[in-house]
């Protein structure tokens, strides 16, 4: 099978490419051949297909998203995207790629499927990374699948309305489509960076490796989260699914674990003792904590728990997970 | 004040101009302007302001959408959309039209109101007619204004991430809009037409007028209706409603009166008698049934309700509103 991979040079999509290469497989199907698309080079990971390309440009440009798709991939994850703060401060930017780049590459894959006189029509599998930045305050105590999509962010309304085209296209046959609304990934490994979610990553990441961190919110704050290793698993799981029993809802709240940062906080003194508590520093920051605020701490992952999608248990198995894959232990 | 209206030659839309023309005023300013755009012709009611003119023009067509804002209207009523059962059959027009067209109306909001060196920038009331078909099943009981929106139609689709778009533009600032979901308009003036719900007019409109009608669908099913004037209520109502207290949620599901087939059969009785009743005529449709029954029956419009839209109490209004606006009784 041919697969295509958007945003493959970002943090999630070049753990995604390692782990196709590593299972060899999807759904018990070879691979036989992928495709990195990104603005930014992405790596090929050793043992990868020989048929493996690397494509660095921008599909939001006119007639990429056709190139992209003559090849006819049997499925495609889609994680391509502008992060958030550059769509609330680049407005036509961030719908130009977020939602008209998505657009063109469900365009170009109708299209192709239109082609006459084919017996057996393309319809491949797209695995859409979407974001719980679909939902807006005023929010309940636990947010179900059927809860209304009402942003607070362009990045937001672009992700749910190709939420929507996904569904639509899915519904008249021209693709199969699934999107994943992930939880905060954490821990991310690398640096700190501008996003106000850092924090969440840097309050374990730092003191794991003996450096200090600042905690610019209160210990009460909760949100969902889920490591990267099991951001990789959701897309995988939804590349393989049998999506006839999903029915219109095609977009789904991914499963997390929903945690305090005092329990965050906990997590970390059993994985690494008192020492590496005390590296956490508390710089309340009240602009920080206004943005946390409006987002939500708890979901009811009901449609993906069925399916089949999972995450960790606990935030001491998402350290785990860290302490794993990125340091080695 | 200057008003611009889309879908203006539309039967709501023509009755919406015709209020407009009677009241003089919109909340409590004096119409000076009018632009009425269509694809079809427009009628110009006796009394409209004399600057009021009619566009006979496609607004998706490239450059209409920025002429019709030169003029600055303050408020627009957008009306014009190709309906549901024309989306679905030809999908590419469905999406130029309900969705692009749309679009192209919100950006040359937001291109002339970034035109430089304005200490009061252009920011009009946008009134957005949308649509229940928002929604899909599977249904609770009654839908909250927090339901999903999964629609099971590309009009739906179109009509949603219309909604998103309203939202994300008066959120930035680019325009102040209000989207106001209809029910199911009830009696609609006229012939029978193709729709589907066109019963639900039908066993009312023809045996008020002493004709026949036949009833595809069982007693049991229930729907949620407006008459066309409460339709019209809603779209002044959301021209001039304060919109700070309504937040992110720029889409608001209408009030309506929910009734099954069997009330509106005794609805009917009341006003017109058993004779009328017996003009019905029981004409099983499963084809009808089964689309029908993807509809929902129920609605809690309580944001809509807290803002002050106001239908009907009751399907014997519903009736009376049709005798007084249609029989000139």
């Amino acid at each position: 099978m041919k697969i295509l991979v958007t945003g493959s040079g970002g943090m999630i999509g070049r753990k995604l490419v390692e782990r196709l290469v590593k299972d060899k497989t999807l759904g018990g199907k070879t691979i036989e051949a992928m495709t990195l698309v990104d603005v930014v080079d992405s790596p090929i990971p050793a043992g990868a297909p020989k048929d493996t390309k690397v494509i660095v440009a921008d599909f939001s440009e006119k007639g990429v998203a056709a190139t992209l798709i003559l090849d006819r991939p049997d499925v495609i994850f889609h994680l391509a995207a502008i992060v958030s703060g550059d769509a609330e401060a680049n407005f036509e930017k961030g719908y130009k790629i977020n939602f008209n780049g998505s657009w063109a590459l469900f365009e170009a894959i109708r299209q192709e499927g239109e082609k006459q006189g084919e017996k057996d029509p393309y319809k491949p599998r797209f695995v859409f990374a979407s974001t719980l930045a679909v939902f807006g305050p005023p929010f309940p105590e636990s947010i179900p699948d059927s809860f209304a999509t009402t942003p607070t962010s362009s990045y937001g309304t672009q992700k749910a309305m190709t939420e929507l085209l996904l569904a639509d296209y899915s519904r008249k046959g021209f693709l199969d489509g699934v999107g994943v609304r992930l939880p905060t990934i954490c821990i991310r490994p690398g640096k700190p960076n501008k996003a106000a979610s850092s924090f969440f990553s840097g309050i374990l990441r730092e003191p794991l490796a003996g450096q200090e961190a600042p905690l610019p919110v209160g210990d009460e704050v909760r949100h969902w989260f889920a490591s990267p290793r099991a951001a990789v698993g959701f897309f995988i799981t939804a590349a393989t699914i049998d999506t006839t029993s999903l029915g219109p809802r095609r977009s789904m709240t991914m499963p997390g674990v929903s945690a305090t940062v005092g329990e965050q906080i906990e997590a970390l003194r059993g994985a690494a003792g008192d020492a590496a508590v005390a590296l956490i520093k508390r710089v309340d920051d009240p602009f920080v904590s206004k943005i946390v605020q409006g987002w939500a701490g708890r979901y009811d992952a009901q449609l993906a728990g069925q399916m089949g999608f999972a995450a960790e248990k606990n935030f001491g198995e998402i350290i785990k997970v860290y302490q794993e894959d990125e340091m080695g232990q």
